[in-house]
């Protein structure tokens, strides 16, 4: 089975918003294991999108469509596939229905727009958005002697994906004769190593073919390697020998699988050692601390942090000598020790970890660059510190540092 | 002049990653007044790229690709070029002598996948990548007595967009005998209503038509108008009248325009005013530290953060009465008043922000519920705290009450 995606929307070809309804769609067939060849992206414009229906049909056998089905004159998605599958356009009484309930809750009127809404192709089944008034579409048809599907769902995201994974997914499933889930993806996660670096140490696994395959990306501060096969019993094993395979040659580097981040692994190191944590920031601003506190249940380990981006909040409020300041500078192991320490002592956890450095883009000399940070970590029988020269925007700088100084704690209590 | 921007990678359509090349380019072509009509993915494959390439040079002058100019195997684009426009691939010596250098520096060897990079279709002209090996690849050529152009450009966004910005766009305007940014756009940025609220506000604005439109998207705590005129002097008086327009009807609701973000908004004014804030967070961990110090230069004016996530650190770090978090409760206004006040005078900051609540997804009561968030800003001579209940996942409620907390700084500030 063959799939295409087809955004249609203004807003996208001007760039005015980020395509993330093709990214999800995809990988969501991807792991269904059904091709996609093609995503194309087009305006709200009738001709064209019944152009982009058209040669999709033509190779693909699965049309999968998101935006130009809300209220204004713009959204000409529902039209277009009635007009292209040569249907005409019914009123939906349940959607109606719905709808009008929908706005006596929020003591709003029903106004014509909305009921245009309500008009699907003859013949679509109509599913229910729960968090919207656009109902997703979903049309079989028949092109040259072979069963094809139109899906159309609305453009928001966040009623697209439900309405996709709940609902037309499953139908589509049944309607094709396909099974769910029946490609296997485990992706092996990455700290510490550059993209070139980990694939110079997987060259040959990432020449596999099909049908199991070793794919490589990059995040910023990580490296995924994403093992994927259609299913079989005996695949599966492989994909277990090829993951022993690359944890034996990146070793500690793979910090994780799947769905771990570096927050939640590290969280959980915390709490099957029963440790809390405290922080000290400073030129990553807090961003640490929101990364640690993305993890849900953090406040089982974590404490609390002081952000000491003024010198002054560094001796006040941290503790921090005036004269080791003076002395070293606030960029600096030993001011990064006296933080870790401090912060330690003064919020009674088990670990203390700080960060100083200069995320930029002002602010660096000769001798103490953008880029420069310092991190530390104070346990209770031993403290380290580190030195980082990171590169990048300002943004960057703060991921990095962020991201490393997990990655520290990380290996401290594994 | 019609432009079609084209993706190749077939990790784009394995949904693995984010096209955030084909938002880039369609921004960046819109900005010079270049209409995008199509955009277009396909995977690795000769055949479906030159596929692509006959289908966009039939209904486009410029094709825009982006990806598989790497070295390795899979890298088909600058091959697949060569093929389409039926020239032979010649070795280009300045890119390889630029590779070999590069590896010198960084004392690696020289592979012969690096050399397939240093092959370019005969006629082209190349643009050097200060940022990575992969050259951009420029080829103009006549179809159906058109002239067209083929632009080929290397995958990772960090290399693709300032070689795009400083070197392929400005060649392809001379070529095409276009002009540099003959598009206005104008954005008006508005915070505090709804997608929905807006655009009740503005429905006869959204309804017009070219040369002079008015777009509307929406962001997490965020909306933007955003006008777009082909300039000609009086249209650029035109985006002026309507800018005044929308800022009459949204009033305090406009923070700023086009590259403004909340958090520099907030630095303007708290550095005009020559104020200091110091901030204490429970629920938001970090967040809202983190907002403020994405602005360049925020040391100026941020002094510090105390982030509370455990009730002990409340008391311990920010001295909350502890029969006051026994009586009412961390997540309360109270507690919220009592942070920002205790933050002020401990950082000896001019004013004192502060946020505690429930980011969820657990922790939430009857009473209490998921989304229960309460901030509270203390300046010399007055307190003021206000009780939110916002929706959505746990990064989203946390993403939603620093946006909120900024924006409350921001209405008592001007």
């Amino acid at each position: 089975m063959r799939a295409e995606i087809i955004s249609i929307g203004t807003e996208l070809l001007l760039g005015a918003i980020l395509n993330t309804n093709a990214k999800f769609l995809s990988e969501a067939l991807a792991q269904n294991a059904i091709d996609v060849y093609h995503q194309v992206t087009v305006g709200d414009n009738p001709g064209r999108i019944k152009e982009s229906f058209l040669n999709a049909t033509k190779r693909s056998d699965i049309l999968v469509c998101s935006g130009g089905l809300g209220p204004t004159e713009d959204d000409v998605t529902a039209s277009s596939i009635a007009s292209f599958l040569n249907r005409p356009q019914k009123l939906h009484l349940p959607t109606l229905r719905y709808i009008k309930g929908i706005l006596q809750n929020r003591r709003m009127r029903f106004t014509k727009l909305l009921k245009k809404q309500c008009y699907v192709p003859q013949g679509a089944v109509i599913l229910k958005n729960n968090l919207g008034t656009a109902p997703g579409i979903f049309c079989e048809f028949i092109y040259e002697n072979q069963k094809k599907w139109l899906l159309a769902l609305p453009g928001p995201p966040r009623e697209m994906r439900p309405l996709f994974e709940e609902k037309m997914l499953p139908l589509l499933l049944k309607r094709a004769g396909l099974k769910k889930g029946s490609l296997v993806i485990r992706s092996i996660r990455i700290v510490g190593l550059g993209e070139s670096q980990v694939a110079q140490k997987v060259t040959d696994l990432l020449k596999l073919k099909p049908p199991l395959t070793v794919g490589i990306y990059a995040k910023p501060g990580e490296v995924e390697l994403k093992l994927m096969a259609k299913t079989h019993i005996h695949l599966k094993n492989k994909i277990r020998k090829i993951e022993t395979i690359i944890r034996g040659r990146l070793k500690n580097h793979v910090y994780g699988t799947d769905h771990d981040t570096l927050s939640s692994v590290v969280g959980s190191l915390l709490r099957s050692t029963r440790q809390t944590i405290a922080i000290a920031e400073s030129c990553t601003g807090g961003l640490l601390s929101h990364d640690i506190t993305n993890t849900p249940g953090s406040s089982e380990y974590f404490l609390g942090s002081i952000i000491s981006y003024n010198n002054l909040i560094k001796t006040m409020a941290l503790g921090v000598d005036e004269a080791l300041l003076k002395k070293y500078g606030a960029v600096s192991s030993q001011i990064a020790l006296a933080m870790a320490n401090n912060v330690r002592k003064s919020l009674g956890a088990n670990l203390g970890l700080a960060i100083t450095g200069i995320a930029g883009p002002g602010g660096g000399t000769g001798k103490k660059p953008v880029g420069l940070v310092y991190i530390a970590l104070a346990a209770p029988k031993k403290t380290l510190v580190r030195k980082y020269r990171f590169f990048g925007t300002r943004p960057e700088i703060k991921a990095r540092a962020s991201q490393t100084a997990l990655d520290l704690l990380r290996n401290e209590l594994s």
